[in-house]
């Protein structure tokens, strides 16, 4: 049986502070819902428009000088892909990513500007983990799971703290509660974790609410067999992991799942209001509270975890109303 | 003759200083363009979507005490409205504002709901200039004029100082050359009497750029008699001012002009590089960097002055790839 260290909330600040130090904190909006101010995590604004270089950073910088040199692998549909890029790059790190070949092309692109190996597969029929464990074996590389790892769940949790600093300063107190997206669960978690005082509600796309609905079972489930489409790319986890479960089941986080439409409202609100592009998955927390599933209450945090788009797909629903 | 006071150095600072009082800084970001890191100046995250609150905010407050009941009265095609009106509902203060009866849905809303007073007019047939004069005159109304006034372009110029302060923190030096979408002037002045030291671009829409001809020939030369139509609806100004233009034109600065695909571009660059949405007439400095007008060097500050959109017009932008 091997020891998993677990993510803790000494970690979570130690990641706030190691982050601090290389990068200003993401800007913080707020604007009112049913006329109560809400304060808003724009961590589409981050150098590679999601908050996965949080975690990225804290488990690359964790791993000793004689192995940097080996370099990391990494699977990810597209934000951790960069995030971990980003990263390695500044830390000098080689660094081959195993993506999609559907992967949202924005997300590719920026995968390789940042310098990564990109090395495709097909979603329906490979397994990204497979492919992944072979080449970090091959190459004594240090493979960085998306959530299923404590320094990533760890560094993800930073937004939380930086968030709750900057509702202070904005005259708003420490965050009552905090909305988050929710994929494989390393944001939420982090987050929890961060915000011992905050009540967690974590959003997913409907069909893909496997963590809502382990959260009521108190026991892990999968996303079912056949889930329905989602323009929520950095979403579609099918299995969350443990490490990530125990924390939002100990912290007593609720989930609630949105719909498409109710997304797509979301994405809009933001460009109207906020002026910030938000991609699907990054638009769900948001979507939750517009749409009413969310209460609106004073020390609302709401995270905007990224805002990496394809353009054709994002202008359309701009343009779309319904 | 009347004494007409001229906008200075001074009364920028002073402007940035009364700014930094009551609003954290709009973020600074930082993207390559061929390989050169450009400061970006985020106008378009301000409360009102627009730098516009900056000037409107140092001519209000300049109001005296006994004077500030009767109110103000200004007219905008909807951000100079957008700013009047915040900065008249922070100060409680009366504001009634003259706009074009086809002015962006979203700029008519976001007056409105700073409680100011909207009167319609229909750009066609009504001078705007005189129904502002004539309701002005009627309450004892101040007349907030929205680039004519000392008072409006040294608190527009507020954003290169506080840009210039971002750059330096972030390592980028103090501005080289600094590139500024314009209207009337207003931004355009104030920027160059704020940043002494950078070589000023004013930039505008073809068939717009009467600036441009104007610092050519040396005198205020009018938009001609049948201009193109453009998105830029908040660049339409067909006669710049003396208090502006002599500003320009004794700094030195050059005026270039760019096409609407040019605008596009740039509108979608933005959209998918920095995650911001930026109107037409915000996204023209931009356009003249990316379109190769402007020579992109070390030490570059872009305006990214508004983001006020209609989200369908702005979602087949962004669909678009023209």
């Amino acid at each position: 049986m091997t020891f998993v260290r677990q993510p803790t909330r000494a970690g979570v600040r130690d990641a706030a502070a190691k982050i601090a130090a290389i990068l200003p904190p993401s800007p913080l909006f707020v604007a009112e819902i049913r006329g109560i101010p809400v304060a808003f995590k724009a961590e589409a604004l981050q150098p590679v428009g999601a908050f996965k270089l949080r975690g990225a950073w804290h488990r690359l910088t964790a791993i000793d000088e004689e192995s940097r040199g080996k370099g990391v692998v990494a699977f990810s549909s597209g934000n951790h892909a960069q995030g971990v890029a980003w990263a390695a790059k500044r830390l000098g790190m080689p660094a081959v990513i195993v993506m999609p070949a559907d992967a949202p092309k924005s997300k590719r692109e920026g995968t390789l500007a940042l310098g990564a190996e990109v090395v495709s597969y097909d979603r329906a029929t490979q397994s990204r983990e497979s492919i992944a464990a072979q080449l970090a074996e091959a190459r004594g590389a240090v493979l960085v799971p998306s959530f299923d790892d404590p320094w990533i769940i760890e560094g993800q949790g930073s937004a939380g703290i930086e968030a709750s600093v900057q509702m202070v300063e904005r005259g708003l107190g420490e965050p009552v509660q905090a909305i988050v997206p929710c994929g494989g669960g390393g944001l939420a978690a982090g987050t929890a974790l961060g915000l011992r005082d905050a009540f967690v509600t974590v959003v997913e796309p409907e069909g893909w609410d496997d963590m809502r609905r382990s959260l009521e079972a108190g026991w892990i489930e999968p996303v079912g067999p056949n889930p329905p489409p989602t323009a929520c790319d950095a979403l579609q986890t099918t299995l969350v992991s443990s490490l990530t479960f125990d924390v939002l089941s100990r912290r007593g986080v609720q989930g609630v799942a949105v719909s498409e439409a109710e997304i797509r409202a979301a994405q809009r609100w933001a460009a109207e209001r906020l002026r910030l592009v938000v991609e699907p998955g990054g638009a769900v927390a948001l979507a939750a509270l517009l749409a009413g599933k969310v209460e609106v209450t004073h020390g609302t945090l709401v995270i905007l975890s990224g805002g990496n788009v394809d353009l054709a797909a994002y202008g359309a629903v701009l343009a779309g109303n319904d």
